[in-house]
Parts: structure tokens; C-alpha cells; sequence
């Protein structure tokens, strides 16, 4: 899984019919300091419980589809967990090494 | 999913039995600002209805072809839904944070 | 499915017995102008006519082995069309909105 | 499978039912020469041994879920191995061939 | 499939049961000139005959598995040949063409 913040909400009245009801939001996935990094995704809710602004932690490919309650959907992001605590350990101090 | 823009059309003669029949379109992918980020991909359009210019989002992967009346199809790229509004938070004020 | 070019051939003596008599090319992925973008991949040619120069469309990941006659082979780039005509919309002339 | 470090733990009180029970930790992809590289990811831990300071490898995509006791479940990380040794050849000394 | 150069070796004791038996090497993705190209990763060796040093292509994602005798593996990366020659056309001299 990747860790992400929830930064938006998105409406689609034209999708295909196995994505009605679904909700869906927009996920920016965070960097190791918890910077944003990379293309934001549109992802399906399936804790359903995620909310703007909230650090959140979303699997993607196949697997996504796994966490809703039917799994023939064609899905690709899906948040499973909404992080409560994280502890992420100092880069090291030691300088570069050489290339090997 | 990802956020688009349809961008152009493509035509095959040649193509795999399976494919024939399905409309592909050119997908650019979009940043967090709406502006085109990285290699625009080759997306069927599993709505049906998607043209040039509009903002879609598409499934990438193995879950593309679930988009599919046919489900096996070499597809990994389907464009699931018309945009109709979009909201994205502002990036944050805040200046980057030390490095954990 | 990506846009690319066929850039050469690869032959391989020693291979997986499951992918014997399929051939192999090396194909350039496009960006939207039609420039070289990122690194080559070796593919394999399910439309059986792709040659050395042309460009063509090749689908990635889980759904290249559909495009196969055998589908359980370690297959994860093919070929699957031949491109004819191409359409591109020119990339919008406005300048870089700000940030959001 | 990619080559890693464990870097950090993560909590989440809501989640989806079938990730309660896995252990989650924070994974830093390294490149060639051991130094971070890339954003970090969340990877079940399927050694049941892995702790902070580890070098690891771990496996991504579809196959992640096979690493777990339950396979049907939305992960696509996963630890599998605790590096012991690593022998990685020195980049070559000789120039940069022009393009060919 | 991926082109990529063999450079080195893994031990681990500990790992995942379904992964014992299995010989895994560390693989150096390769550009269209045949340089080292991002981040090497860990592959199981499917053809069972590649040592340092040899270029070899390997099979990403969910299709790696079906390189195995046992297909139902965590494993994202296999060799699958061993390149005993590889054409790749020259970058064409054509100046860079106008974004279209």
C-alpha cells in the first residue's frame, strides 16, 4: 500500500454501470516526510469513513478491487485504512556512500 | 483511477481478434493542477460516450478489462468515467518540513 | 495500451519452455509527440505482422498473455495493433495555471 | 521483488475487516547502492520477523496476496524474504557508449 | 518483458515458505543503449541457467509467476531468457519535430 492525504471529491453522472454507488475521492500519495509526491489517483472508499484532509493508506492494482464488497469491479486505487499513528525513522546521517 | 484528458483518436487495421470493435481514444494523464503530466496511454472507452477535451478518469491494469462487456481482452487501460465536477484542495501553506 | 515503436529484435536460446515459437521485438514507448520516452521494452508481437519501424500499440501487465492463443505464459508486454492513423490534439496554448 | 529497508510502523484503527490481524510496516525501496530511493510503501509483513533496520526484499502487484495465509485480501506489498547476504558487482568502469 | 544485466546475489534465511528452493538474483533494469536504467530488482531465476554479468529479459507483475514450475508464488520478477542477440535501430537523426 502507499501512503496518501485526501485533498479532494470528484462526480461522474456518465461511468460504467459496475461503479454506481461507489464513492470516490482524491488521494495524493506523501513522501517519506509526508510531502506530496507524484500524480494525485482517483480512489474508491472502501473504508468508507475517509474524509478531506485525512492521512489515509491506499492499495492499488489488482488488488484494489479485493477490498470492495464486489470484487469484479473494474478498480484500481481502493483506501483500506485510515492511519492513526505513523512512525517513520530518520533518514541516516551517514553520508553517501560510494557507488559500489 | 487517474485523472485525463482525451486527447486524440487512434485507428489500427491490424489488430488482435479480440479488440476488434472496441473504440480506443487517447488518454493525457493530468496533475494535481489539471495540467498534463507524463506519456498519454491508449484507453478504450468503457462508457461509451467520452470525446476530445472532455476530463475523464480511467482503471489501469489487469482491472480495465473488468470495464469490458468482454472481460478477456488484452486491455489495460478504460476509460470508466465522465467528469462532471472536480474539487481539489489548494496544496498546503505550510513550509516543507524538516526531514524526519 | 501505450503508443510505440518497433526499434529491433532480441532471440534468446535459453528461455522459459512456455515461450517457445513466440517472437519477441523491442519497442520504443512514444510520448504525445512521437519522441522516444523512457526505456525500451521487449514484447511480444500478438498481431503476428509488426515489423522494425513501425508504430504500433502494445498492452502491459496482467492483460498482454489475453492477447496470446496460450494465455498462461510469463508474458507482460504485447503488441496487440498496428497504427494506421493517428490523432493528436495540439497541447492547449494557455499558460501554466498557478497552483491550487 | 524489490530490494527495501524498514523504516518505520503504522497504525490504522479503521480499516477494512480483511487486514485486521497483518502487520504493516513501512518499507524504503533502496537503489543499487543502498541508499533510499523512491517513496516508501506499506508492506504487510509476511515473514512475521521483519523489524526496523531490516534490510528486506519485498513483492508488489498481484502476487503480494499470495505471500499471505489468506490470499483474497487488498495487498500489493508484501515482505517475503530477510536479507542475510547481499553481492552486488561494482557499475562498470567503462564510459558511456555514445547512442546508438 | 524488461531487458536487464544479472549483478548479483541474495541470501536470505528467513522467508516466506513458498518461496524456498526458488534461486534469486538482483537484475539491473537496462536503457535503449544498453546502460543501467533505475532500480535494480530481485528476480526469481525461471530459466535456471543465468549467472552474473549475462543480459538477460525478465517478465514483471502478476505473469512472473506463471515462469515457475509452482504458479501460485509471491514472486513479481522472473528471468525468462537469456539474450543471445539484440538488434536495437539507432535513435533516428530527425531534429526533435514540433509538439503537435
Amino acid at each position: 500500500m502507499h501512503l496518501g492525504r485526501v485533498i479532494g471529491t470528484v462526480v461522474a453522472t456518465e461511468k460504467t454501470p459496475n461503479l454506481e454507488g461507489i464513492k470516490f475521492l482524491i488521494v495524493q500519495p506523501l513522501s517519506r516526510d509526508g510531502e506530496p509526491s507524484g500524480r494525485p489517483v482517483v480512489a474508491a472508499d472502501a473504508v468508507a469513513m475517509a474524509g478531506p484532509g485525512e492521512m489515509i493508506y491506499f492499495v492499488g492494482s489488482r488488488e484494489a478491487a479485493q477490498a470492495m464488497s464486489e470484487t469484479f469491479v473494474p478498480i484500481d486505487h481502493a483506501i483500506v485504512g485510515i492511519v492513526d499513528q505513523l512512525h517513520v525513522e530518520p533518514l541516516p546521517k551517514t553520508k553517501r556512500k560510494p557507488k559500489q
